[in-house]
């Protein structure tokens, strides 16, 4: 049970866009039971794009095709398509009466643009899009369901969730696959690949490892392919046991739970809330605790403490303390989050004070020295690290080690 | 001149990764003139790697392929290359000394699995990686350049840039691309399409014109392939020119800029200073204004008053005002922006209150409601718009927003 997806437009060739709609489509249709056996992106030109759909047919049970069917002129795809297909492009009234609709919904008038959307290919199963302007298009040739979708992540999405995803389901009996994933903190890619020597040669062949490393962050994926479900959970959960059994330090979490996932739901549980005072990671924790739906129910505030007279001003950290030790300390990271939790009267709240860089180090404090406390009723915790010189890469990893730090302050209590 | 990349691992085919690697690539390629044709992800498996390989093999100058070089055994990837190449694994001692090198600068102990990594094809040019442990290997056949890089992007980055680009420049007498962006705002992709159709169908066929949406951001791309480049610059030119004519106020910048260098810039020329009071927008534009190296020279700090307590107790919000309006109002924005301001002693504050969803919204307030408020010297303005129902998207747009307020705020003055 094979599937392809094929992206269209230079964008994705010139790197001005990434490409993320591809990996959704993959997480959904490997669910499903699909082997997603190959991505393809190409320019929206008539030649590159026939000459991948023919490669492709005959070659896979379905192919996800996005892009080129927006509104407006760099998009030749639905005249090649017809070509493809040997058919033409007709008016559909419905699709019509909902692209007036929704610009009359929206206040902007009707032009020439939006009509064209409403042509579609004369043999085509026509996928209504509730979420945009431009229908889906559903074709079998060969053996092949072509599945032709817009670019725009969530028309996309809407499509394949409201349509695309419970027709595939239906057409295909399932073969089944079983990810688990297991997200460990704390140590590097080849020491855990060490640790994990044993586990991984005693694997069943149908179980396959993947160590996927992120920030900090190593996801070791678990992947069972088989044809009786219930074996397979099985066999997938006793893997995951032993996972537990030789790296119970490094787990904190399963199945891609980001870690400002794991904090919430801790916090939740023992109905607890959060702060945090932030500088060198400049709001981004707080950007990631509030990313969470239903976040309000234990975040409360931030203060993003840039500039020292912030810290000193609103957090209330002593100035002798900045001049003694410094802004980038351990000292000043517990009095911010001391200063935080005072302010806004919360259980926890959590401070990071360090240099992302690329300037601003020194030799005692080079670019990717970060400092982290948290401080709750049972006292106040910091950690110092060293890690690179990419101003990103640091604002991420020096959050995920402040919120790993936090996870661990609220269950050692 | 023609280049393709493929991308290799099960993550980014089942959507556990998003591939920004190969937008990097392909944004590096074609700067240097290359027609990226395609890109292709496959599975880290034997069959599917030489498929792909024989495949691409004479069809294009050069060949980039990531993934599949890591210290952990999900990766086959180097056994697979010396069998397409004819040649085999041998220890190289100079690679062995850099792994050794870096893993004793990092502390970490020297394994079995580091020691893998100096093992390379015999038969290649090995690309020395400085940022990581699995080197790069340049292999040539029938006219096509292989370039094998691991998948971790900073080192594939420092390979690329070290490198492979320099080389490829050498090689290749480049064909000239170049390519515009003009960013702008506040118009939606069909209304713009029609104001552009007089321009787009007046281009010169050597000119292509694209429309890139996001959150409500329109890249228009203005692409020109040609021979000599001062005559095509001149051309570029004089089209960029008259987008200027044509919509004036729709353009906010160009060079991808994104909304918090265009707002970083203005302050750093009238040495000015910023911060921002957060609702809805949980931390996320100071995490976009910091997330610029040398924003500290403008930004001063947040307060994310997720809670309404942060914004009575630290904004100084008046009860009576959100028990009146609402929290969600324009009269509250307004009042965070000017508690923010004095409270900071910025310039400007930006203050956002909304409901990003899913849930939260009412008849009268629904889900993707936004109020945004900005304080300056020369007093307080505010606006208010329904967005969508997707939380991410809402919390993007919303930023967006605010900081497309903050510019014209400061170029009105």
């Amino acid at each position: 049970m094979k599937a392809i997806i094929i992206t269209i437009g230079d964008e994705l060739l010139i790197g001005q866009t990434v490409d993320t709609n591809s990996a959704w489509m993959g997480a959904e249709l490997s669910n499903l039971g699909f082997d997603i056996v190959r991505k393809i992106s190409i320019h929206d030109l008539r030649k590159d794009i026939l000459e991948a759909l023919s490669e492709v047919t005959g070659k896979s049970d379905t192919v996800m095709i996005t892009g080129g069917l927006g509104p407006t002129s760099d998009d030749i795809t639905r005249q090649t398509i017809c070509e493809f297909f040997g058919t033409k492009l007709i008016m559909n009234n419905e699709v019509l009466a909902m692209v007036t609709e929704m610009m009359k919904k929206r206040n902007f008038p009707m032009n020439e643009n939006n009509r064209r959307q409403a042509e579609v290919p004369e043999s085509c199963r026509v996928l209504k899009n509730s979420a945009g302007t431009a229908p889906g298009m559903w074709f079998e040739k060969d053996k092949t369901i072509f599945i032709f979708m817009p670019g725009v992540p969530y028309e996309m999405k809407y499509l394949m969730r409201e349509q695309v995803l419970p027709e595939l389901k239906k057409r295909f009996t399932s073969q089944v696959i079983i990810h688990r994933n297991i997200m460990t903190y704390g140590a590097p890619e080849a020491k855990l690949a060490e640790l994990l020597e044993g586990f991984e040669s005693s694997l069943a062949p149908e179980i396959k490892l993947a160590f996927l490393p992120a920030w900090g962050i190593i996801k070791l994926r678990l992947t069972g392919t088989g044809t009786e479900r219930r074996l397979l959970e099985k066999a997938m959960e006793e893997n995951v046991s032993k996972l537990y059994e030789i790296i119970p330090h490094l787990i904190y979490g399963e199945n891609e739970e980001p870690f400002e996932v794991v904090v919430g739901n801790l916090l939740l549980e023992r109905k607890q809330t959060i702060g945090t005072a932030e500088s060198c990671t400049g709001g981004n924790i707080a950007h990631l605790l509030t990313s969470i739906p239903g976040s309000s129910r234990y975040y409360i505030g931030s203060v993003v403490a840039y500039d020292n007279k912030v810290k000193e001003n609103i957090l209330g950290v002593p100035v002798e303390v900045i001049g003694k030790y410094g802004a980038v300390s351990e000292e000043t990271a517990r009095l911010m989050a001391e200063g935080a939790r005072r302010l806004m009267k919360t259980d926890y709240a959590v401070a990071t004070t360090g240099i992302a860089g690329p300037d601003g180090g020194t030799d005692l404090k080079p670019v990717g020295t970060i400092c982290i406390a948290v401080a709750s009723e049972h006292g106040t915790v910091s950690e110092k690290y060293v890690y690179g010189n990419e101003r990103i890469s640091n604002i991420n990893r020096f959050s995920i080690a402040a919120l790993s730090l936090v996870r661990k302050q609220i269950i050692v209590h």
